[in-house]
């Protein structure tokens, strides 16, 4: 037998294991009070917040997201940890929809019917390179399956390897306090391309999360789909987040949007899924001189190290795609030695709109600090931009307050094509609560009906069961009244 | 050009034009006040039970299912418009969260963020054969479909052509008097296999539902998938429904219990998804006498012809399948003369449960008045099972009513695998109302999460969107405050 033959059946055998681990697991854990899962997620939370110095040097370390992003990234995760723990406690799992039987014939008769959601049962979660806490191993993923009742199987993300084996190490230690079995949080570490198809493959996992890029997303998403019984896949797959300055929001001046804009293209390196990559300005001096301040804001912008060697490498060969295309002028190029490990420099693009259209190529986003203006030379040329899009998490419309019949149009276009639609500010930015929508149509989500973000993000990993005419006890089995 | 390939290419700029009509028509009853919606639902109500004797006599000349229970499924389907149209009165598709901003730094502090639900657009419905109303061109999917804001492009089923056209037409008449566009309810008559698959890849079409063959979903679902960007697919593909048959349940006799099983499996001549298609029952003196009661109650039950010829020679293929495989006993063979067009003579089978866990070509449907039963030694067989089905749409579980553990334990992997588990009664029959769930794991649906009976099934054609800082007239725009 071949070594590298040998290699992969031992990580495949290693897969099989953790598998059988979490769905010894996910039994018991679906059937624990809700109470149970809750005072879990308030575990991970203090154990996050109590090595919060080592894990931020750690992460940063491995990621170059400075000191500063990365404790905001951790109060956020413990944030939403102990919020889907408050919801949990006040019933987000429990919701029943109890019909009453009628006598009678039907459709008006009808037996008792009681409408509960179950545990969807392990859920693959595969790690985010952006978000090393917050869409990692204690990540929004991870808190909301484990508040729906599912265990999880997290595949690491090769960017950060040590600080997830470092998370996921205080994670086994917090089960262990609380006497619950290693399998409710599961690990793979170091998966290859094809364990994580084996992964995603095994029978015995429900359902799969996935932040990353398109390639990957797809080609796991074929694997759910290929299966014998195929499950849901939630994948998040990239999103050019487009932003339309109104002539409107440049009346009183335009470098203090430049400058906001220009910040929110560079934070985190340009490295967030709601990163404005698409500007759709008037063509028009206003528009013109707003361009300009914004070349020159961005180039101001202090970037640092992207997370991998291989995605530097990845934004330069996406920009240079995007440079090269026909109409397309470069209004902020790359600068000399900005080689991989080193902070790239920002991009600036420009097209027009008729241009922007009819080429598919330059709907792609580039990961990292780079965005496309696009000149529109009138309304219907910026409906027609952001028509072309088609999928995004975000659309921003800055100065559209107004309720005039064209920014109606706008709004109605930006919601057809955006999972969360801004009047100010600037995406990048999540706020997690009840309210938040958090994915988009194809590409943004493999399932644009649910959240990855804020507390409906629990939904995904439920589903709905009815129970006719059940007596008492198989009601409360399922609502979190059942002990362990 | 070869005369094959001129037809297709008209029946392809068909399908275009229905889509081109109902894509120009989705915008604005989207945005229509919903009042508009619930009144069009009653409407299109109306206008069935207005015609329904000539409606019904059409029926049941191209399906044989008899003028009752026609009826009944009129009556339900007016219900089911009517309860729909109830619901969107009382705001169903408007729910809003709306989050306050919160002053401070993320991640307490946050905008203002409002997340309510938008039509995702054109719904291409794919229309069952065995529910030439509840399921056909004013069935549930139109019905939760247009109650979501989503015009619909019907594909008729070719077992019930004419009355799908007479529908149609009637619809079409509403539609008039109503003031509405006619592309609201769009039809694509006889259609072919390659021009369903065109009317599903069509950029243009938003969400697909379709009852129906396993194969014939697949396909569907595969095309749904192989778009540029894949849109959500609602399949409906087949369920063999176990039926668990505890001694409990046969404590007082076989007989009473036997007919009504019998009754439930030959309902409609065994064409109902929810048909009970494996019962268990315990491999002892008194689970004899139940199939032995069975089988006679079965074989006296009385059959009608079959939806078409090729569904009668479908039935008469997978019960010879069943009958092939080793270890089955037939219990009630096919008569002579049993021929397509003809009464179908209803089959019994029986197989021990390990054979059955060991041989996947077991659990697959046999669509039509058919069953096979499972002779379980103990608990742990049934559980083996319900556990080797994987999805279904229902279980229903006879005589597990007391609180014990072996009850429990066939409630949660009853749970597991179905969307609905009955503790009394027959599967067949899905009651209209909020707390239904009809849709279980793979193949049962291929979105398990969702319904497609009952007032829930709105929630497959909305999406969420978050509006962030958005300006009031924003929010207004979106959940049934504008006018047409």
């Amino acid at each position: 037998m071949s070594a590298v033959l040998e290699a992969a059946i031992s990580e495949f055998a290693a897969i099989d294991s953790v598998v059988a681990r979490s769905h010894e697991a996910q039994a018991a854990y679906a059937a624990a009070r809700h109470a149970v899962r809750s005072a879990l997620l308030r575990g991970l939370a203090d154990a996050l917040e109590r090595d919060a110095a080592p894990l931020i040097a750690l992460a940063d370390e491995e990621t170059s997201l400075g000191a500063g992003r990365l404790n905001g990234e951790l109060a956020r995760t413990a944030f939403q940890l102990r919020g889907f723990a408050d919801r949990l406690d006040a019933g987000i799992a429990a919701r029943i929809v109890d019909n009453a039987a009628v006598a009678g014939a039907p459709p008006a008769g009808r037996p008792h019917l009681t409408r509960m959601f179950a545990p969807l049962g392990p859920v693959a979660m595969f790690s985010a390179s952006n978000f090393p806490f917050a869409f990692s191993v204690l990540g929004g993923d991870t808190a909301s399956a484990l508040a729906a009742g599912c265990v999880v199987i997290i595949k690491p993300h090769s960017g950060h390897p040590e600080l997830s084996r470092r998370v996921h190490a205080l994670a086994a230690g917090v089960l262990r306090e609380q006497g619950l079995p290693e399998g409710v949080i599961g690990f793979v570490d170091q998966a290859s391309r094809e364990a994580a198809v084996r992964l995603v493959s095994h029978p015995d996992v429900g359902a799969v999360a996935f932040t990353g890029s398109y390639q990957g997303g797809v080609a796991l998403w074929k694997a759910a789909n290929a299966r014998a019984c195929p499950i849901p896949f939630y994948g998040e797959l990239g999103s050019v987040n487009p932003l339309v300055v109104t002539p409107q929001a440049l009346a009183q001046e335009v470098e203090t949007p430049a400058a906001t804009l220009a910040a929110s293209i560079a934070l985190g390196c340009g490295q967030f899924c709601t990163s404005p990559g698409v500007i759709v300005v008037r063509d028009d001096g206003t528009g013109t001189r707003f361009v300009e301040a914004l070349a020159r804001s961005l180039a101001a912008q202090r970037t640092h190290a992207m997370l991998t060697p291989a995605m530097h490498c990845g934004f330069e060969k996406a920009t240079e795609h995007i440079a090269a295309q026909p109409g397309v002028v470069t209004r902020l190029a790359a600068q000399a030695g900005s080689a991989a490990g080193h902070p790239p420099t920002p991009r600036l693009f420009e097209i027009d709109a008729q241009s922007f259209v009819a080429n598919a190529a330059l709907h792609e986003e580039m990961f990292g600090p780079a965005a496309l203006v696009v000149r529109a030379r009138h309304d219907a040329d910026v409906l027609d931009v952001l028509t072309a899009v088609e999928g995004t998490l975000t659309v921003t419309l800055w100065g559209a307050e107004a309720d005039t019949a064209a920014n109606r149009a706008l709004a109605a276009v930006a919601q057809r094509i955006a999972g969360r639609v801004l009047f100010r500010g600037v995406p990048t930015g999540v706020a997690v609560c009840d309210a938040q929508q958090h994915g988009g149509p194809w590409p943004a989500s493999t399932q644009p009906q649910t959240t990855s973000v804020g507390y409906a993000a629990i939904e995904r990993f439920l589903r709905p069961v009815a129970l006719q005419d059940a007596p008492p006890w198989a009601i409360d089995a399922n609502h979190g009244g059942a002990t362990v």
